[in-house]
Order: C-alpha cells, then sequence, then structure tokens
C-alpha cells in the first residue's frame, strides 16, 4: 500500500507530521492517525494541547539547564540536596537515568550535547561557560563528569579537565568496569583492563 | 532508563499521550517528545493543530463512508467514476489500496469493519443496511466483495451473499490465484487449487 492519494487533506497533513519524526514511516504514522481517528474528540484534543504545550510552555531551569516547568526545577530548588556536588551530563535524558539509580544527592549540569567534530558541535554550542561560572564562584567540593564511554564523552571529558583542571575543585568521572551480568569472555579489552587496574577490596 | 520520575509535567504528559499510542513504547515516546521539543514552536503548533482537526473536522462521506473533507467525498461525486459499480471494502486503507491500483472505475462502500465474532464484531456493527438500501434503489450493476482472504473476510462475503444475492445484481469476489513474486514450491494448496481451477487463457 503506497499513499499517492489521501481521500482527505486533513488526513494526509496528520499523516504527515507523525511521519516526520524519527523512526515512523509513512505506513506507521498512519496506523498512528487511524488509532486517533477512533479515539473521542476529548481526548485527541488533549494529545493535541499536551504537544503544543509542552514546546510552548516547558522552560530549561536557569542554574542546571534540566528541563522544568518552573525557572529553577526541582532538584535545584530541593534544600536537601548537596549543592557542592554537581554531575556534568550530555542531556535530560541523562540526569533522569542517574536520578532513577538514587545513589545521586548532589546537582546536576546539563551541557546540552557533546563535542563532535563530525556533527559540528564545539564547544561554543555547549554549555560550559555557566559551567566554569559556577566553579569560579567557589563553593564547588567535586565535579563528577558522567558522559558516555564514546569518542565524543572522552573528548568532551578530555577538554573539561584542561578547561577546569585549573580550579580547586576536583574533577572525577564515572568508574570504569564490568557491568552487572557482564561474561568476562566477552568484555572488550580496554575495559577488562581498566576493570583490572581499578580494582577494589572484596566486599561480603 | 526507566521512567519513574520526570523532571517536568508538561514533559511528562506529552510522553504519556504519545506512549498510548500502538506500538510506541515509552522510550519510544520519550525520544519522539525530545525531537518535538528541539523543533521550534511554530512547526510544533502546526503538529498539534493537525491532530486536533483531523479529529475535530475531519467528515465521513455520506454515500461510501470513505474518510472526506466535505459531505460527499470526491469519489462519490466525482461524474466520471461509474456510478453502477459498487466495491465494498473493510475500511478505508482499503479503498486507498484498490485507488493506488488505478484499475477500478466505479465506486466504494465501506463497512467500517467486517464480521469477527471473536472481537464481538456482528453485521450490526457494520454499514450494512445502507449497503443494502442502495442495492434495493436500484441502478447497481454489480457489487464486487474486496474484502480479506481471511476467515473473517470468507465469513462477510458469505454473509453479504446471504443477504444481497437475493437481488438482480451480480455479487462478485476478487480473484483468488498466486501473487506476482510466488513460487509455486511455497504456495499453499487452497491458492494453488483455485489458482488451477481458475486458470486463465495464456496472454502474450
Amino acid at each position: 500500500m503506497s499513499f499517492s492519494e489521501f481521500p482527505s487533506k486533513l488526513l494526509e497533513s496528520a499523516v504527515n507530521e507523525f511521519a516526520s519524526l524519527p523512526g515512523i514511516g509513512r505506513k506507521t504514522a498512519f496506523r498512528l492517525v487511524m488509532n486517533l481517528l477512533r479515539r473521542n474528540k476529548d481526548e485527541v484534543l488533549k494529545f493535541g494541547e499536551s504537544i503544543i504545550r509542552l514546546r510552548g510552555e516547558i522552560l530549561y531551569c536557569k542554574v542546571c539547564n534540566n528541563i522544568s516547568d518552573t525557572e529553577i526545577c526541582t532538584i535545584c530548588s530541593d534544600e536537601r540536596r548537596d549543592k557542592s556536588l554537581i554531575c556534568v551530563v550530555e542531556n535530560i535524558q541523562d540526569v533522569m537515568a542517574i536520578e532513577n539509580t538514587r545513589q545521586f544527592n548532589g546537582l546536576y549540569h546539563v551541557l546540552g550535547g557533546i563535542i563532535s567534530p563530525i556533527d559540528g558541535i564545539g564547544p561554543a554550542d555547549l554549555k560550559i561557560d555557566s559551567l566554569e561560572e559556577k566553579i569560579k564562584n567557589g563553593g564547588i567540593r567535586e565535579v563528577i563528569l558522567a558522559l558516555s564511554t564514546t569518542m565524543e564523552g572522552d573528548t568532551t571529558n578530555f577538554y573539561l579537565y584542561r578547561r577546569l583542571g585549573k580550579y580547586s575543585t576536583s574533577i572525577t568521572t564515572l568508574a570504569r568496569g564490568l557491568a552487572i551480568g557482564d561474561e568476562l569472555e566477552y568484555t572488550d579489552e580496554i575495559t577488562l583492563g581498566r576493570a583490572i587496574n581499578n580494582r577494589n577490596p572484596y566486599q561480603q
């Protein structure tokens, strides 16, 4: 089934909108739109409005650049969190991933990307100045670089360390090692080498 | 990454809306929403409005039940089409599939479903009365039953034939046989049997 002709312009435009999303082809888009057509009007109105409101009303926290409904996000405005500890992450998904571990009680700093020459993203495109400013202003004990262990992540770590290492704040990175469930046989040699070098006393 | 906590209610509600679509899980929904967040406001407004307008303004053709922007769809109101020939289909997708073949010049009648006792869909749930009405009113030379070759399609064909066979209109079904590219070896015996029985003179 191809879609050379739609019986309705409204249908065609809705299908086109869905098909513009990443990973959604025209057939899937059509299926999604047909699903919406079967729902009642109020439900579809709510769907459409939630998209419009999201883009129209969403804010980015003035302190950490995390997505937020308020000028300062719930994490940055939480009095119980350790404000001397900053975890630097690439994006909002990473904030959510770390929050879900419930192991971190400091604040975040969302870079809004990662240095990637191939995609034309350099340091100037990221929120690095405001991070340096925070450290300069003092009161920051430790900055954790929590970036992906990819080429881009390593490049960004290197750049950040060169730029922030001159301050008295300590700069740390996430531990490298075996993931839970990893089999030694199938672990790459760099990870395995790091896991040997960074070995820990056995804990019962 | 699970999504126990969202940093924003707006984000959470948009993700929930997308995740309510068939075949879209929460991770995919999140990815789609993040894509929308990166677009400019007007684009996202257009997206949301296209969904709302679709459900709010779409019409179903009074003659054939096909989806339409007007009370009578473009096919039914096309003077060049043969109004004595009606092709009965399950849904709008099937109208589009047949239109794309450019082999049919009659009108359609969209049943809006197919008889399926398992899904609790009986003849009363389909637009069969209005189809019978059209035939009763006369002027219909042929009704083509263009339903899927499934159990449900066969049941519906059987029911329609029992109900409409008493009128002078001829009732036909789509030809059964080998599809283009089918290998004999892998064709099921029923299809192959029908293809032998319905064999045609060789055409050069």
